[in-house]
């Protein structure tokens, strides 16, 4: 089960909004139907976005015809910019991309042939480092987790989301492969259910404990000692520690704090943007109303009531008891302890 | 537009399970149909369940045609038990049936005709006075609200969930009507989507403006400033102050607490229940896991996942600010204040 696989010329993505009930791949020829896939959230979370974004710079780059080195870069260029306006919180996907960019020019002077090979073989190598990153970012991680635990989390932050093993499924991952006793809170994750439709089925599918919540019953389930740690992935980290992730995700912070509750968010080096100082410049996205109004096609809401819908929140430093990235655990001070790490 | 409706000879009920896209009302000719419809939500709300109840002991005993006295009462307290098994969360079923109770054994030594138009006019008035009594709520609560005011309400505590004008929205009503310039968000309340479906629905025919919100985002439109105060209905209150309300509620006060916003919980004198010294003594109710893992009609979630689907949750006294009830605005120590009230 791969959400991102190259097979032999072209992108299969494993059809994200069809899951859990339909387990469907989409073929993708051309950067357009990635970018495409991107945008309606067939792939999703943002190392996954990233990696899905790489290999559309490779079909753009494989798709090129001609003999102009000119004319091919600028047409990955124009994927490039293309892929850049699918979304926007997600850092990974700039981060994606400017790898790709960079390492485009430094192709310069090989025959076009070469380079598209190349540049395919960078995409590939990005999405197996991302693999890599997670499966060390489950070994660090899961030190941090007792021998028998409740574990609540939000989104889905797993193989789904990345390149495979997942950031805080990963880490939920390897504490299970090591032997101990994890039991699972998935809070659904109104309103495109990535917790239901994909955080409950990914566990069920690898025989780890799963309960699935509504996202309002977290703070009862810690209230009941039901939780002992919360553990999510994220979308963009700033210089100060600053977390952007899922809409939910500031919540629960909260309440994790108002329980005595540890919360950790786990994530490879490509989400830390170290380019911005703090969560405030972290573009938000907003999706369609319609989708708090309306689920699988039910509509669940009267069809002209206003609606606010941001994709995500930002969580303050202050409230993130640790990071588990793939460089290790990293401990506030933040603003000190990540320039450190991420150099 | 009411939620229960006497209509010369039976009962009417909104059915709140079809709204907001259907307005379709229940014909009730017996008890039967009144239990099976709040046990299945078709009508909801505490007091609204207190009130309907007391039609269905009506009911029972209208459709009594002996002319023992004794079999007469036998079969509308049968009708009692039978309703007071349909949900344990909410007092006001109980207290409702407590008074109808009471109310069939006052009438002894009347004929049947006579008792049974008695208990008829008994349920009218229980209807009539809990209307009148979100109406006081109304014009005492919407004192403690700013002339102009973000308001954060969850699930639906309005004309739907009572003998009409509603608890937490009568508040939200009275201070319309009085000019003040109130917006609303909505938590749409998930699983079965009250606030989506019920309180939009209310806010809107009474042209008060409302943005529809999932259950997740309430912490970030806090932290945006976007919201003054919450307040919330209650299915009961305990002696002292502690609140049993849908499930969200205790995480909502938590972050209202975090962002130093006013939690109010607005509820008519028959949902205090000071034979409970505290929340722990309130039985939960558990509902059934298809309503985590389905949404009108639609599988959200893999089949077979295990879910935790608690109805409620319980607000620790502590984290509300004020209680709003027909006799009054009522502040902290609770366990004496509310004494004090309630007698």
């Amino acid at each position: 089960m791969d959400a991102i696989r190259w097979q032999e010329d072209h992108l299969l993505l494993l059809d994200q909004t069809k899951l859990p009930l339909v387990e469907e791949y989409i073929e993708c020829w051309d950067h357009y139907v990635v970018a495409r896939a991107i945008k309606i959230l067939q792939v999703r979370g943002a190392p996954a976005i990233g990696a899905a974004a790489a290999f559309g710079v490779a079909l753009a780059a494989l798709n090129y015809q001609g003999d102009s080195a000119e004319e091919f870069e600028r047409e990955v260029n124009q994927a490039i910019d293309d892929l850049a306006k699918t979304r926007p919180t997600a850092v990974n996907l700039f981060w994606a991309l400017t790898r790709m960019k960079a390492f485009l020019e430094s192709t310069r002077g090989s025959s076009i042939e070469d380079r598209q090979q190349a540049i395919l073989a960078e995409a590939q190598a990005l999405l197996a480092e991302d693999k890599a990153m997670n499966e060390q970012m489950g070994a660090y991680g899961q030190t941090l987790i007792p021998e028998s635990a409740g574990v609540l989390t939000h989104c889905n932050a797993g193989a789904l989301a990345t390149g495979g093993f997942g950031t805080a499924l990963g880490v939920i991952r390897a504490a299970h492969q090591a032997g101990k006793e994890i039991s699972v809170f998935a809070d659904e994750t109104r309103p495109l259910l990535q917790g239901a439709r994909l955080t409950a089925w990914e566990l069920m599918k690898d025989g780890i404990p799963v309960t699935l919540i509504t996202d309002s019953m977290a703070a009862y389930v810690m209230k009941q000692k039901l939780v002992d740690l919360v553990i999510v992935g994220a979308d963009r980290i700033t210089a100060n520690g600053d977390v952007a992730n899922k809409i939910g995700t500031y919540g629960l912070a909260l309440l994790a704090k108002a329980h005595g509750i540890p919360f950790y968010v786990a994530a490879p080096v490509s989400t830390f943007d170290l380019s911005l100082q703090s969560g405030d410049e972290i573009p938000i996205e907003e999706r369609d109303s319609e989708e708090v109004r309306t689920l699988g096609g039910t509509t669940t809401a009267p069809l002209e009531v206003p609606v606010y819908n941001p994709s995500f929140d930002v969580t303050p430093h202050q409230y993130v008891t640790a990071f588990i990235t793939d460089r290790g655990i990293i401990q506030a001070p933040y603003l000190e302890n990540l320039q450190k790490h991420m150099k």
